[in-house]
């Protein structure tokens, strides 16, 4: 992938650049987490004109490569004041590879309150203005361009969240049906990109070719080998039989599933909103399971959920969405849960932040758990942008902070994902040191034995989380760094070893610690809250026990 | 004095100590920000039942020397997340002096949600019930104490903000009249006494004495002489004139009083909210200038303001008051912006925050600059807890954050007050570095040559600032430092040189930067929004061009 899209705001222009030869190496999350760390200043304002939004397909990103097509999206939080990568499936990544787009930037803010799309093809890319698009839900938002571009595009794009730069406001990404089901949802983005005045980016890839390897040969038969690694995981087999929601019941039996703002760790109606309840349904009313989130994928844990008359409802409802926003509300309902999760989808909300902020509201007394109406409308009022849905959508610190309550469900200010760390230490750990903030992905560890142990494994978790980011490959796919090295170099000739590929994931962290350093954010932020360490977690008793001086150490690497 | 009193709120006790060895040579912040330092888990959450609520008079307090009667309060702050002291006026520094009482230091948090009273008295202190005063303003609640405890007790309170948690939240302390006119206003502190459940210290020190000097003759004789100092400063006769506020179009005058919400340094209705316009009001109505918040001032900036009707409204109506609640919202009316600073009182919040935070909240389009009856009804609603009233009383960078607004003047999350850093340079040099974030004491520098010597200054007066608030001493008084260390010499009997003091002010500074290090404030925070950078501020087009590696010499010193 050879070019860098520089689109800026202030003049709407695009300027399409050669990728400079110190960013070819880089793809996916060392390449945003890279123009972050070199050319975003650290203390600026994230809304405000300095901030960079980028896109980055991974390395691999439109080579045929299995599970290769995540998107990285970077820019400075909102959320977390610091560095942010989010990575999203559907079909946007593979068609930016095939475009071969290394990057697109954007950069600045217009003057002007209207919104616009940035049309990129094979011919460069154009900024467009689109008012009619502006204060549109992600779906209609879609069907609107697809209308005019035509359906096999893909769309990244924002919703009213997004447009009203509430921090917990995602990116969508439409999959390989069009429909705007998956999220780069983490870290308020979709407020970056609301805050430049870009309301989509529309990609047509008509008339490329999937990109071809240097080494044909070795590059397809690592790939098949890679495919029948994946094929073999016994995770794989669960994930298309349920998808990921699959795993809530496990997690409840466990007691590490959130639960009524974190008060415990199981939920009594845990077979209602997991795998039994979603399979149960869908045997009634026509959706199905096994579907791939992005082209290329070998694992298929997307699922297609139908509402009661047995029409589309929403597709990828994901473990995270039914365990924060049914457990940890109190909800045993499926059909409410989906449609809170639909509501955040079609809003551009990231289900976590907001099932954490419902989560925390609860003490403040505005709610009582299970009263799924009351938080639907709840949910609605963050599209409304009434004030309390506002607070609400600037995720759970700020819903904390309005309301003065004090047990805060955070890390760097990003809500705490659907692993109770006092029962998944290894993990708490991890949300302790991800320089995301506490995020559900490249962090979970279930088993370990000590805590050097646990230190050690989060550590190399985080590398290779890094790693799989820039390569675009989903986590699911669970690649390790020997396959990554002959993926990449068979494909561009490169003679990477395992080493260089961990080298390149430790790169990632280094620049990622250092922007939070100079952002602000001090090796203090890399703490979990008090109350994990002092409420035991029914119905285990748990507690995250672990001393600053052991966390200190994930990040004390050569 | 002697005593360190621990309340323990988890089971209602308290203890009186001998003050420790340690802290003998430690009095206002040095002793809260010490105590802070040492006692308080710098990443504990600021409403959470680990943090610590320090009260602590002067080590002049109660000596009978001139402006030495202010109170310390310190505590971790839910605004900037950092250290936190603020010192106010009124009876009560004097009153702990005499009590012989150190430091009054409240931890833990009951169980109950019911609100206490701590009385203070030769007899030690007692914790009593106090359910009938939640809810009640300021003025309320100390005419009902008084009721019961006699009118010559002071009070230390909290408005319905402290009891919501609100950052903005102010503790008030009663003046010679007995009425909570002066506040502890910056960063939180009470929302933190709040959190403590805590709604009134009542502090009774009948049959105590002034503090008796070691060396008397000495002392006497250092007090005659400052006080004929401060009676000399040029600032006191004006100060004596129209209270602080006089100096409000001056400062329009050279275009550094913070306009409608920071976008201009002049104020076409100065004189209307400045000295010209509460003297002509007070001719007419019997208010009065020339009053003394607390006993032993020499200066005597109070002023008591009357309504339409020639009744008291307000006392101390001061300066910053008039600035952010007047010309940062565009109000020109005096009676609007008194009756907005008189809510504020009762509800015990910070004029500045709340101005910075309507000034802010205009962004969102909610009201248009000057129009008192509405932004009159956005304070009121802060009374009334909605969603509105707590996003504002959280203060300007939530509200920012709730809106999705950029151009936000803070500094380590606490609003900007009442002297633009574009126009005063040096002024903003100290926003940035001061640990307790911009503040309007211990920063301000009209007049500086060039960019090395108001590092120097800046760090100086910040020094020296320390030493003032460490005394208990008004920094209006403008103590030096031989005159600082000629008091508590003769005083104490201690052999201080200026050095000695200043080596206190430094040892103050150095506990407080590294408590925010800690608590996970790195040095990137000690920077000026963005907006100050680049926004020329009219009418002389100043901007804030110090670069950080001038502005990160001013908290390098040894």
């Amino acid at each position: 992938m050879n070019k860098l899209i520089r689109i800026d705001m202030r003049d709407l222009t695009a300027v399409v650049e050669d990728t400079p030869a110190d960013l070819i190496g880089l793809g996916g999350r060392a390449l945003t987490s890279h123009i972050i760390f070199t050319e975003v200043p650290p203390t600026c304002h994230p809304l405000g004109k300095a901030n960079k939004l980028i896109f980055a397909p991974g390395l691999l990103a439109g080579t045929g490569a299995p599970n290769a097509g995540r998107l990285s999206i970077g820019a400075k939080s909102p959320l977390t004041e610091g560095t942010k990568e989010a990575n999203v499936g559907g079909t946007a990544g593979q068609k930016l590879g095939r475009l071969d787009i290394k990057a697109i930037i954007i950069e600045g803010k217009p003057d002007s309150d209207g919104f616009y799309i940035i049309k990129v093809d094979p011919s460069g890319a154009a900024i467009i203005p689109a008012p009619e698009l502006s204060g549109l839900g992600n779906y209609e938002t879609t069907a609107n361009l697809q209308n005019t571009y035509g359906e096999k595009v893909s769309i990244l794009c924002i919703g009213p969240a997004g447009e009203m730069g509430l921090a917990a406001a995602s990116i969508a990404s439409t999959d390989p049906e069009g429909r705007p089901s998956r999220h780069a949802a983490r870290g308020g983005l979709g407020a970056v990109m609301g805050s430049r005045k870009v309301k989509a980016i529309v990609i047509d890839d008509a008339g490329t070719k999937v990109r071809k390897a240097n080494n044909k040969a070795v590059f397809q038969e690592v790939c098949r080998e890679f495919t029948r690694e994946i094929q073999a995981l016994k995770s794989t087999g669960l994930f298309r039989q349920f998808g990921t929601v699959g795993g809530l019941s496990y997690l409840s039996k466990i007691g590490a599933l959130p639960t009524r703002n974190f008060t415990t760790g199981s939920f009594e109606g845990n077979a209602q909103i997991g795998g039994k309840g979603v399979a149960e349904l869908n045997a009634g009313r026509g959706g199905s399971f096994g579907h791939v989130c992005m082209p290329g994928c070998v694992v298929r844990c997307s699922n297609i959920m139908h509402d009661r008359d047995g029409k589309f409802l929403t597709a990828g409802f994901e473990y995270e969405s039914s365990a924060m926003l049914g457990a940890n509300l109190g909800i045993d309902d499926l059909d409410t849960v989906m449609g809170m999760e639909k509501m955040c989808d079609d809003l551009g909300l990231d289900t976590m932040e907001i099932g954490v902020a419902l989560g925390v509201a609860h003490d403040a007394g505005i709610y009582d758990f299970g009263d799924g109406e009351r938080i639907t409308d709840m949910i609605r009022e963050i599209g409304q942008g009434t004030v309390l849905g506002r607070v609400l959508g600037q995720g759970a610190k700020i819903t904390a902070r309005v309301f003065g309550i004090s047990r805060v469900p955070v890390v760097k200010g990003q809500g705490v994902p659907a692993h109770d760390p006092r029962k998944e230490i290894g993990t708490g750990i991890g949300y302790a040191t991800n320089p995301q903030g506490a995020d559900h992905t490249g962090v979970i560890i279930f088993h370990a034995e000590n805590t050097a142990e646990m230190v050690d494994i989060s550590r190399q978790k985080q590398i290779t989380t890094c790693a799989y980011d820039s390569m675009g490959l989903c986590q699911m796919a669970e690649a390790n760094l020997e396959v990554m090295a002959k993926l990449v170099s068979s494909f561009y000739d490169w003679s990477w070893s395992p080493e260089d590929v961990a080298d390149m994931g430790k790169s990632v962290l280094r620049k990622e610690v250092a922007f939070n350093r100079s952002a602000g954010l001090g090796p203090a932020t890399d703490r979990l809250p008090d109350f994990f360490k002092e409420e035991p977690l029914s119905p285990h008793e748990g507690k995250f026990d672990i001393p600053p001086s052991q966390i200190e150490k994930v990040m004390d690497f050569k």
